[in-house]
């Protein structure tokens, strides 16, 4: 089923080269504020054009179908399509018979029957991820309280951003591709987000994030560092502090302090406060604890490479489009947990 | 909501240090033999007991509730319920007060308002996998055609399991812990399992691989070396072969080949099969494409730590149990994408 | 959330004034062929023009945005969306201030903040059935093996269908308005639709015939005369007939029955067979026993009436165009119980 | 799947002749004091023992599992279990071989391919409700401010209470049974509850009460009568009242109206109310508007007749012990809608 999120609720349709890719979210608010011009920021980080991706340029322009009323969202499911404009479909007639490798072309021949839309991948595309930018959009929106920055870290294994344009140019000379890795900070959140067990911060992150196509992992906090941590390192520590009778905001709790006894925040305080390292990356117990999430996803390199003799139009390096969308996911998941 | 999956439904229930923990499995398939002593060997493998895990031993005996009748499976909610019996709830009564780092104390006090169960974390435990356990009994039972293998790869950071006792003794010895990587792999498989976008089989099995207490991260494949590969390093090749006009095995494909023609394996062939190398991990396009499916997932160091001042009674690495847990999401997530 | 359905899931959009009203399938299998002209009869059906219908005519044309490739369903998300035409707006100014009576202006109006899209009930409206009826069209598709057919019964009170006329005409004169009864008889269904409890098959269709805008009730078989039966009346027998040795149809049941012993049918038999009357209405424990499914369904009279001081454009007795809509759901739902 | 609700979500498990029959709750809020107490008043509402019903006599004990500490729920899912005790499942043996009619026998055989238990229906027992009462009972407690009332209208037909008695011991002495419609009132609800169009409250209350075995009909408030009514006499107006500038409960609206023009309520007043009358039985476009939640259920005479040659211990009346259970499935709902 195409659909994702409980109250916050996005669901995509639509083919790479059919004649739209569009977004229905159900579970909007109503009364905020929407114009199509709310959605050009985030979509243009999304676009293709500049160095090291691909050739196909879209407009992107968005068209609001339903869900809105004199510029303000009504409650109802918002529907929002974009045509496609700038298709090629024959640039993919021969991938039924020869699927293209490291797509889903194979699989979904099987899966379907031989009856799915093969032009460009169909519904596979990452053309349906236009739809979920549209929707962080919203989601953005709609948790206005919080920051969501995802930046990419890393291009073909390099930190340093200034080398990323030679390696690109030197992957586009080689008929080649390259991978990265998007890390992505929410500041603001309250605690209480998430919940126990099958619904944690990061079990819903990380099912949104590995729907995004070329994903091959994610780690939060230390991530896989941590399992070559010690106990001593990787705890974040609660902030020590004094009780007082007078003081609202660190009152002998309950009695069971002594006046000046210096002890961990605990839950009870009129303002508990989360941990001072956060090396979990925001969540304990898959509950947010009111540290920044963070998260890192790694991206492989482009699938479609000249050298494997795939044609069409591609990026060299398609990482470099993802960090707004990696912000949509969590702007999605944050926001459905949050309602 | 304490339930995963559609057709196969995993929900758990229970406190650490209440009466009981147990599971309800819907969708069980009916005519499954099934009696308790089938879940001995998985529950045995997340016993502790052995170096490096707690003190604290229960007899795990599992009670079929419903569900089963005349020794096979009804197709009825199958409920399993394991008596809680060496509870020691006064280790944890200052858990609300001092809630320990690195824990749900912090976050579930706050979520739950201080009336969560706080001993021994509640319904947050590691002692909620038990009902996972039994319910990874049944999904494998419900595989049989595949073969589920989780096994550990590192801890605190050696790959060389000769050495772990040392490690593990000497973080003992400091009040300390240690983390650890398991890595997943399950043979067997058909094609086609997962569903293209939000519900892509590594959507799915992180969001259940996350729900296991202390995971930090989950790679597929490569992983996250993939982001440092380039195309044509991490690209899977299909298979090339001759088409025959009188094998039916690698006929002429629709005429579209000529006899004798060297081709990449396609869909509408007798016997499609799958990339010869297995970089994705067995997944293309969030479908599985018939190789095995391989994941790795970091386990933290234990945050229960005498060194920090957690009393009661802990693992020094609690990744050594999390195998046959691994193991038993891995079979719900995929029965459920198989029903 | 304005979904419905597990399996065969159809979520609607748009407003009654707004550019479009729509439709999302998910679920739809592959390779069904499909074409705008095969949901013309249908619609047709449903629209306006008739005696006792409202002069709001539209082209009610859909246009198919996604899931279709070459003439046939691909099984990705199927939209369908029908541009709203002949709109007026205008005469639907004042319902917020003066909500009409029988209307969700009023309960609209306070559960969305005065944000709802007020235009003739914008999500609200009976205009949202057209995706229901489109839905309907794609589901009986799946459901070829089965029958649907709902017909107008009664209209205010009468059943006697040449009086109907009048009665219409009658309830004009007055700015007054009609209700009706619409019966539903669903053949060739196989033995086993439905889930135990939560999901019967009464449960699941009386969920979305209750979606339809204006019913008052439902009931099955017997229905409300079967409270006032006695068990000996309402009880549905199944049919005798005698074991032989030789017969595979009638053979002797596992040796449990005498060779020409006259028994009821029974579940083990090769040719199971469904009762022979049916008081139940084609259901037992709320799963099909291969009798017709046959319900009824009370339409209450058109709220919107003169009589009452509301303008704009309506129906004398909107019962009249429901007919297929009560069709489409009994298929939306059935192929959702059946996938 | 055996499970209803999203927030406050009802599974249920149990054979009516195995070891228990049970449910879990989860969306409870954490906070409300429970005590196994609490459950008589309602479980004893649903007993045996009284004219027209079974002979069979459980104690119905209800035993809490999980999610209470120290008298409290703690917001994890609350699991209650009911031991069987007073089974003779040699009562039921032949069900197999031959079905029941007016039971799930023969659909259940079919479906669960002979594995499903037969004892007493197994799964589909009506003993599975006591479940559904325990659930109930704490979703009342959660909709404090709202008052739950169901009750038996007719008994075999029959309005007036005083003669069932004598109606009841006739159908038994016939070795027949009888049915009846109860009715169900709620009180003190907000408006707003229901969702638009699928989630509307007639849907989701029928959903639940299609699930009580033996219901054949359900109607809202004028229900099928309603189809028989002009829309004059079936539509509920708004109570008029005039526009003052100093009265903040009937302010002149933004301006719109004039000092003391009288006109009917809308939803920007201060204080909004609901229609004057109630032939809609409390719920306009599927939202509550304030009034009274009005409907009936229709049950059929109990299928278990000596005069079918049905032996085991059964009502002659069942419909006598719903109304608790009638009342129960209100509360579930609209407490879920509520969330």
């Amino acid at each position: 089923m195409n659909t994702f999120g409980n109250k916050f609720r996005v669901s995509i349709f639509g083919e790479s080269h059919g004649p739209v890719v569009g977004v229905t979210v159900d579970g909007v608010l109503p009364g905020i504020p929407l114009k199509e011009e709310d959605f050009t920021e985030d979509l243009s980080r999304r676009k293709a054009g500049a160095l090291g991706t691909t050739p196909r340029i879209e407009a992107d322009a968005p068209e609001i179908l339903s869900g809105v009323y004199e510029g303000h969202t009504t409650g109802a499911p918002l529907t929002i399509i974009f045509r496609n404009q700038n298709t090629r479909p024959e640039d993919y007639e021969a991938f039924r018979e020869n699927p293209r490798p490291g797509h889903a072309d194979f699989t979904a021949n099987l899966k379907y029957g031989g009856y799915n839309d093969p032009r460009g991948g169909g519904q596979f595309s990452g053309r349906l991820t236009l739809g979920i930018v549209a929707a962080g959009v919203i989601a953005k929106k709609m948790m206005y309280f919080a920051k969501f920055n995802a930046a990419l870290k890393e291009v073909g294994g390099l930190a340093d951003a200034e080398k990323w344009p030679e390696a690109l140019k030197a992957a586009a000379a080689d008929g080649d591709s390259l991978g990265g890795v998007v890390e992505c900070v929410v500041d603001g959140l309250p605690v209480g987000l998430g919940e126990p067990f099958w619904d944690s911060v990061e079990s819903v992150l990380s099912h949104a994030v590995f729907a995004i196509p070329g994903v091959r992992g994610i780690e939060f906090g230390d991530g896989f560092e941590a399992a070559r941590m010690r106990g001593s390192e990787h705890i974040d520590l609660f902030p020590e502090h004094k009780c007082h009778k007078d003081d609202p905001d660190h009152e002998c709790c309950h009695g069971e302090h002594q006046e000046g006894e210096e002890h961990h925040c605990c839950g009870r305080h009129n303002r508990p406060q989360p941990p001072v390292t956060n090396h979990a990356g925001g969540v304990n117990g898959g509950i947010t604890n009111g540290n920044p999430v963070v998260f890192r996803v790694a991206f492989k390199p482009t699938a479609s490479i000249a050298k494997a003799g795939v044609g069409g139009r591609h990026d060299v390096c398609f990482a470099l489009r993802t960090p707004v969308i990696v912000e949509a996911m969590a702007a999605i998941c944050l926001v459905d947990l949050a309602l």
